[in-house]
């Protein structure tokens, strides 16, 4: 990953699984992560992409589950993965008013790559992924254009930013300043070695609930930067990934671990803060047109799924943390201000 | 409704309970309907916008939910929908991929009319509902503009076109034309009166399969207008209506019996095929701003609910076929053409 | 089957695919279904057990899937099915408060037969399905003793009797004698060959709703008949098998297309009618015991599923109307009295 | 309660808020809590009993709602709980073996006091939950008996036992002692007032990842009682009530949110555990025969549910620990120890 502390970095470390080698969602071979960011005054908001695999992703569709914690939000195409179980388009995040446009230069992108499209086959399901920025960013500005989405599109790299940048740009987190985090474990199972990788936009949260590896330090922050008690309306997308053979039943049981991470960071999910998660794997996908009638697939043993669970929650947990930890203070939208967690990192003790 | 020959026009009944006055889901009071039409060479498509009530529905949300039979689709808003059991805008319909412009339309259509939205208060959930019109319409070229969306929105009325008009414009079902149809039923519960009312954008099904009022008369028309043996790739969407009490858990229950009425027309549901309903009421509505702490809400004694469930059926079977009977043969992309139902009707007998 | 005047032997044919070579559930090879029949005055209930393979179920769990429609029951072992997509006992019907000596004996017949169970591994979820047969039936009688559930287990074989006979023996479909039925539908994809089939037990509706091949004779029969007008309070089970080798999430998607064939025999899904739906296939069996951390399975390509979609709705149809057809009249309790569809065959044409 | 020390009185405080008087789930009025202890030997089982109101609970149902975290595991009636939205029994908790009789003797308790099930109405759908006690309990030796059943029912009080009682003789959580545990906090609305309670049936978890208020003390309590690294396949079964009027849908939210406690105490929710969360309301009750076609309920404003959620968490937190820290070190089945959590309380520091 790209020179910036973590909270490794900090002395903090989470659960007793080994991360991968860049502790990121890009251990998973394949995984491309890109930002367009927009940071001007009241305008602080952005794109970020996730490519799941390098081939073309329509052609070859990728197993997925989607897991809704609370469904407050506008998150685009879950109701076709729960049916279809794959996903056939890169994943976008943006702020909760621009999935308008997201979708609709990423519906362009996949006509653009496949000819076949709404032609001599069926259309195509754009996954597109919100939180509501509006604390700091001028969300009825309309600040996200076409060519932000195409260039998050562009310029996807295994090594990517954490911290204040693409869609999490104006994003708050505990109401102080949210991110794009990212973290992976490292899997064994037998002979067989894997990872499983999270990366978040966090935008959810209570000041005060704020715990760090199990020290709730919330209250010590409002004590020198002041409280914001304006009730948890923000939201946090997760999106899990292995390259083991899950199927996507399997991968729905992973996903609804995140959740354990996401509460040890002190959450209450509030009522108006939508929360989901999609998971996938870079294995077992899926030609859009018929190579055989019947077509093989592999699937890890059931009782090997505990590993997975575990590594899902310590992975989103220490991914908050990472977006929390890289994100800078930013001042946006009427002069609002967030702090970054890096001003309290003298409350840590380990 | 606007003077169009309708299926009982045929001597068709659907059912034994009595229609509503105009037979049409604007039975319901408040309820509007409005149409945008794109039709020239290889564009067929357009928009259809319905308002469930006069009132501003963010500020009064309208107690909903949502059914999903067959998750193949990109309908947006459905989440949210089966988190907080409402709605809180008008619901769009349109072809597959002109979902981004549609709901980039719709929330700015919200922002105008609420000043407080993404400012002092949440955002806005946007119900965007689509299928795919590609056999007809020249989906890649992206027909569909704002300007069309705001048309649509802006011409609701109480009464409306049928047929091959707005979203529906270039839609097939059970490969002849299809269309947007409505119906209604009344119901009498002891004292109490009400209505429920179907409307439908119907794109779905094989032509031997078709049914119309338990007779299968898709293979004589094969016999004389040909087969067309493409998979069933199409999706119909129905919006469910009623004024009278329901909850939202009583609403889903209500939802799921319109697959009743779609498959006395015939349908298998395609693997393809998306299908989803939306039911709602009118009463219930709910405040966005807490007016008291604790608010009270009808609902009729569970027992009651089997007289909508068949009103659901009817309605939406015979909206099905009051979408196909209106609807008018239509010459498309590619010079393809789909029949109209009128040049069978010598098949129906009764 | 066990010689008796089936649907077809009436002239009536449901759909257009080709039955299996028995028209049965157990064409799918080893599948097995066994009867206790309980009937003396106030007591006409029972006991039907399906073996879904031959092989011991615990140690080779079969892959299977749940949709419910309408969740008025107490069905069990559903929630298990959905978390883990497989069943691990034979699958019991009985009426709905005979549920808890079902299920006892069945756990003590797999603790039986599994000396590992509860002991060095963990329990056994067992599947019991039900619908109330309280109108010929004295429910309260609590007339399942133990040696009625392990009868219906031991006799289970690939004939088997359909009509008012084992769990069916009380039940009522549209306000005549209802049954236990079945059916089948050869399925050729491609090179591969297989079949699906229904079992189903049948106790919904409404009389003057009764259709038979698109024909509403309800009201006819009323006519002779009289009227029984009290709620659908009844339930149907749907069984639906196949030895193609689908995942639990295609089974899930077959599942819901029973509702189809249901509904084209008139139901109109009444509030306190339970139906529901398990589908399951003998391919893709799961070990308890973990073989390899990584094991293969099979599926068909997502497309070819519409002809499972239809051969789940003709079978369905034509196991429902089966099992009216092979029942036979019935008085019970309180000298109630169902009359058997054969009285009203002069009714059907074709 | 009764003369227990719980985890408060170590000194411990979860969260935030204020309990009830009691701490308990019997804060909320009508609430009352029986148990029935078999504890000899190899047998170490027993029933928990819990009444949600005083009323005749088949006649006046309470409103419900049920949200699985983990489906591993056989407890009873949920589908119908979904579906209608309310509960018309009491609760009964046991083993994971015995929801047989368990079910058996509530529906016979039901019938007794209820003469119209199954003769002049419908039928009554029994709520019964589990776990798996195995590893103390000889659970192959069925120990539950009719009576034990019954006298569970018959001494429910407001004033009951925490600890290893009841169903939760046997029951082991972070493979220390498991038990039956109860915590509540006071909701303040405006001007209303009201309680949140929870009930838990511990059993499940891995001895290094307990966590007391945020400190992680599995490790030391191994370094001297030493480890069990058999896979979590036990389950927690959660009960939470409010006294507050909400709706189905609301309490559906409130239940998502005890996760939250659940992993705050340490846990992954291993593959073969299972997690159930059962939520009702003593308000809002619904009458079995219509008093009215339609009738008014009451609900808190959307908004307010943060508090609720908050205290879902906080509760079930302090439930878990109070359920460990009553419960007493336990030898059965094949001479298995279970250590209490009491020898560990020096390891907790505050």
């Amino acid at each position: 990953m790209l020179e910036q502390k973590r909270i490794r970095d900090f002395g903090i470390t989470i659960g007793e699984m080994e991360p991968g080698a860049k502790n990121s969602i890009t251990d998973i071979e394949g995984i491309k992560v890109g930002h367009t960011t927009v940071s001007h005054g009241s305008a602080q908001t952005g794109v970020t992409a996730i490519f799941p695999q390098d081939r073309n992703l329509f052609q070859n569709k990728i197993t997925a589950a989607v897991h809704v914690i609370n469904g407050f939000g506008k998150s685009m195409g879950l109701m076709q993965v729960e049916e279809m179980g794959v996903i056939e388009t890169p994943i976008l995040l943006t702020n909760t008013l621009s999935i308008g446009v997201a979708s609709n230069v990423l519906i362009q992108y996949m006509l653009d790559q496949n000819k076949d499209i709404g032609d001599t086959t069926s259309t195509v399901n754009p996954m597109v992924f919100e939180c509501n920025d509006a604390y700091l960013n001028d969300i009825r500005g309309s600040h996200i254009k076409p060519e932000h989405v195409m260039n998050a599109l562009n310029n996807a790299d295994s090594d990517f930013k954490e911290g204040s940048v693409g869609a999490a740009t104006g994003m708050s987190c505990y109401k102080l300043k949210g991110g794009i985090g990212t973290a992976s474990r490292r899997i064994k199972l037998g002979e067989e070695e894997g990872h499983l990788g999270a990366l978040v936009m966090t935008n959810m949260g209570q000041k005060r609930d704020l715990t760090i590896a199990g020290k709730q330090i919330g209250q010590d922050i409002i004590n020198t930067d002041g409280d914001d008690k304006q009730p948890d309306e923000g939201s946090i997308i997760i999106i899990l990934a292995t390259d083991l053979p899950l199927t996507e039943r399997q991968l729905k049981r992973v996903a609804k671990r995140a959740i354990l991470g996401l509460s040890r960071t002190g959450s209450y999910i509030g009522n108006g803060s939508g929360e989901v998660v999609l998971a996938f794997t870079t294995k077992n996908s899926v030609s859009h047109y018929k190579q055989a009638t019947i077509e093989s697939f592999n699937r890890i043993h059931e009782k090997e799924l505990d590993l997975l669970f575990r590594a899902a929650a310590e992975s989103t947990e220490e991914a908050i943390l990472n977006s929390m930890i890289t994100a800078k203070r930013t001042t946006g939208r009427h002069g609002h201000t967030r702090s970054s967690l890096t001003e309290f990192a003298h409350l840590f003790d380990n």
